[in-house]
């Protein structure tokens, strides 16, 4: 079968990430239908040339509207700021093109909500790229299965620091119009998405949010500042329509960690705890063990018995942070051969955006707001 | 000096760690006050003769207002259930006698003014004794000398377990009447209580309550049930009066944890965390310190420098829960001696009260309320 | 049933930590004999007062011989330098009294032989006060259950950073004269120790011995230094009479560790691992678990399960380091009563010697040495 | 430039980590020399050819030699059992290829003499891996700045289990004829060359070797067995020509361990950590910090200060096993452009023989050996 062409739009870290992915895939997966890194679409041209050639893109482009309308492009693959992901996932689908996007999958929920319409006829993906961590795919089976029984209670938080770094210059990430949102859409999504992932959808949340800094000192202009509108953190309560309670918090202040992603399941018959800052460790209690016996079971997930990790090294022999891409893709390509779409979608990302939408809502009028779902 | 005469009330677990405190202070701060364990008093008579043999209390008493009355007595110790925390103090203190009263100091902010008020003559102590754990009272100083600078969030959780062994038998801890609630006075009381140790008063709150179950099997009672009305599990979201945000978990279903009371303070200048499952260490991360040695510094508080820790063992030689009675008692001691009365007095338990009992409030009535701090 | 009286030779750290164990084994071991801390004896008249009031013992001596004569002491535990451990136990079991030493039972083995025969119609016991950590306890009974299966290595250290301080004064544990040796019989003792405890009596050791600095400055007598003729670190590899491997490693110059006791078993059907500084937890992967879930399970061994820790405090509510001598006394005491002592006695302890004599021979001749055992 | 081609030699594991390190060396030092996949010799053709599509190596040839003779290629890259090394090696260079060589270099020092004589001339390295883990490189840093000062002892473990599974069909690894050895070449080696490059030679060892299992069943041919005439496990004591003390101990047979490669560096300064199994981090302690907030402070070696991690992802996000293959290529090719060859070279690892071809000498004949460093 003949390779899939991708086009990509988007430059920057998740340009990376993702050009990585496409790169790699095929040695881990050799399987799995080969992807050709056709053309990638940016607007600072000469950044671009570098770029593709570090990561071997046969074209560069700068007007993404048009490698839609190539007729040669199979996949348009979205890492842009928040804000373009709309207009262009719509226009890639009805061109026919399949559509992945970087998370979160939009703005608000209306904007996903059209997004996943124009969708509906073309195989598509958002990049949660984390469900792909082998623990936690680990944990989701566990769940599934009814490892842990009855869920009483779920505990996630998404550290970063980077928001007290100063020395930082102004970014789309730090505006509302570009990003939609801060911690909400950068760090929270990931949160709510696994949490759902998990046990399903959220009926309703209480949140607050912060913004510690309405201005900061932009290192590229002396003696000048640049605004930030979006939140820095967001905390929230919250109700899935199972009825298990959780907590959530996002945060680009906290200070002394660098990127934990951390959750705890508590159920009748056991716990799981993960925390992305050791991605290859699944923390698992299995409260039906011998008492004597029972404790916090380190998992290393790197054997031949879990997910994804046969196909990469060895039990022991460490996953770093791409493979999370390279199997999210992988799930693509498999589900395109086997008919049952990799998850989740833009109809389970809008979910999402439906809870970060309700998120912002509670947060703004200090109460609990129903999800919708 | 002449030793203070004890009088305990109460044969519980926390009637057992008082008195190893008082048999084991003058081991460890021979410098202090000598206090005598006169007696202890209870309702079973039974098992109150074996528990005074054991810890070895001169004398047993069952009727709880005869040793308020008696002139032997200097310090009156309330380890009851805590609806009759209220009276026992006002009544001790009214009588002249020093009290002290296990944690959280009543079942209400209006039980907790009327006790503050009676003991404003006598030196008093509630025995918040995590506070004393030499890892959490370093936390303490470094918060206090600006180590963090600006804090911008606190979050901590409470955690146990034992809420869904249903092989217990009923206890007041279950029961509103008794307990006056079920997580919130139990553990978030100690939660809250070091937060506002290390960071002043809380200003307002948004919380949630859950009971899982409302009956639960009688073990002692084949085929009967019992009653729960109090909550097994409570979630804050909290504003400090200085600007901080915080998140409160507390929780008797976190399935899989024993004992965990944690604290996580990310400040503009590093962060500080803490985990009573392991509550010989500190983890500090100085966010100023060469960014190539950036890291997480695990400080082992068991040396001469640490809090408490030099006039026990060596550095190294791990301390136990038993520790923080033995050195609440000691700083209520050194109190007496220095006139700088120790911490957390009745009126600093008030506080905490309040901030119960807004939580509770805030449950109930799904809104932010505030405390009144 | 009469009180034993205990009569305690020493008055430095291990007199405190013995104290405490005299003072508190009636605490959490009520069922057992009583013990009185009838006399303590030192040479320092004004310190032995200061440390009698504080650890409310009777009386005080200075002439250990004294307290051997005397009808009235049951028990004569010796805490004293190495050197004078043998002539001490042997007057005191000729004199019919109990015999309780402090590690290692003696300077060389002949020592240890004219003890353990003395000793032979009377209870004794050496302080390998490390076999009664819970974890320690909870891995022995692992062991001996066959749970590894044959183990194939077993691996220790015992690593203390206090050699590298030099602003300590002179003291007995560095001269050869006094304490017979340096890390070999105070640190690797202890690992000779648990690991004869858990597999069986050691065959054969190739040893190295270093001392670091021959003098060091003596911080009590500028300008002047004080010699060191006492090994500073010892390595060894051994062979068990049952075939296992071994590695030892004790040292007192391992800078940046506290005090770390560590042992690790590998065995055909799983391993254990444990380290003094998380002295609660005990570390067991089982493999003939499940694949998939096959971990390194972390014990918190503080349950009603496990041992020792049941008669303490609660499930997460963790033990420090003075249970580990107060659980030695009540399996001394209960040993009294079952008829069956409680280990090790001087005779295991002999073996302890045996080993530790081949040991510094091995060292000495660069070459395996047979221990006779 | 024209890019460099490469023929590789192997097509099992190593040959997979090598092939990815070439396809991934320009994505992440893209500043480097291309190097271009030309071709991959094995022996089995069919896999072979499934290897080469999947790793996108343009050509197969199943002739070692043939590829020797090719005027096309620059670099000869051997992924072998380790019994066909020298010769390739050597014929490579002899050729004028550039030789790359898996860990260990031959099988023996005489070997690894005539491989580093005939490389004399042409650019070099032998891919001992681990080295370029980031927090070892930093660690190496550190050591040679002094920031430990005067190193007392060096404790190092390489982990391993896998020897008592057996499901495994035979191999290689575990004939003498073919390896040379067992965990000693395999597992030794890595200890000694991270050990060499930290403190310099090694100049005599003390060892101990054992072989658990003479022979194994195959269970490719149920009923019939395989010999194994290979180390098992090997036990190391030794001397570094500076007087550092250290132990070495490399297992197969470590039940409950994946790959744990462990050190642990005492200085008169501070202490080094690292466990391969959580490789992304560095213990150090600091041991001239003030003593309150002495620490073991783990660094999470991702970030923009640290070795290799800049051009890799960002803080915090986890790099896997494939990135010190990935590192070892860029330092052997900003070698070749900066003069400077990467180490370690053929050179450097017959130094690694030595000492492993003493430690097998030392546990035959059961005493002390020198390396002739």
């Amino acid at each position: 079968m003949a390779a899939l062409n991708v086009a990509l739009i988007g430059q920057g870290f998740m340009g990376k990430a993702h050009s990585n992915a496409y790169a790699q895939v095929g040695h881990f997966f050799p399987e799995l239908r080969k992807v050709r890194r056709k053309v990638v679409c940016g607007r600072n041209r000469e950044r671009l040339a570098a770029f593709a050639k570090t990561w071997e893109w046969e074209q560069v482009e700068t007007d993404w509207r048009r490698i839609v309308e190539r007729d040669d492009i199979d996949i348009v693959d979205i890492c842009t700021p928040n804000a373009l992901h709309a207009e262009m996932a719509v226009a890639a689908a009805e061109a026919g093109k399949m559509a992945l996007c970087e998370k979160p999958a939009a703005n608000s929920a209306v904007e996903a909500a059209a997004m996943a319409e124009a969708a509906k006829g073309v195989p598509n993906m958002v990049w949660f790229n984390y469900r792909r961590v082998p623990a936690v795919e680990l944990a989701r089976q566990l769940v599934h299965e009814g490892k842990l029984g009855r869920i009483f209670q779920y505990r996630a938080a998404y550290l970063q620091e980077w928001g007290n770094d100063f020395t930082r210059p102004a970014a789309w990430r730090l505006s509302k119009a570009a990003a939609g949102s801060g911690a909400n859409g950068d760090l929270n999504s990931h949160l709510i998405d696994t949490a759902m992932m998990m046990l399903g959808p959220i009926r309703e949340v209480s949140a607050t949010m912060e913004t510690f800094f309405d201005e900061k000192p932009d290192p590229s202009r002396p003696g000048e500042t640049y605004p930030v509108d979006v939140d820095d953190t967001v905390l929230t309560q919250a109700r899935f329509a199972n009825g298990t309670l959780a907590t959530f918090e996002a945060t680009r202040f906290a200070v002394g960690v660098r990127n934990a992603n951390r959750f705890e399941i508590h159920g009748e018959k056991g716990m799981l705890r993960f925390d992305l800052e050791e991605l290859n460790r699944l923390h698992y209690v299995d409260a039906s063990a011998e008492k004597r016996l029972q404790g916090t079971n380190t998992i290393m997930v790197t054997g031949p018995d879990h997910p994804y990790a046969a196909k990469i090294w060895r039990p022991g022999h460490l996953l770093g942070y791409e493979h999370t891409f390279i199997a999210a893709l992988a799930d693509f390509l498999a589900g395109l051969e086997s008919g049952e779409p990799a998850q989740p979608t833009l109809d389970d990302a809008l979910q999402v955006q439906r809870v970060l939408d309700a998120i912002e809502i509670s947060a703004h009028e200090r109460r609990w707001v129903e999800t919708g779902l």
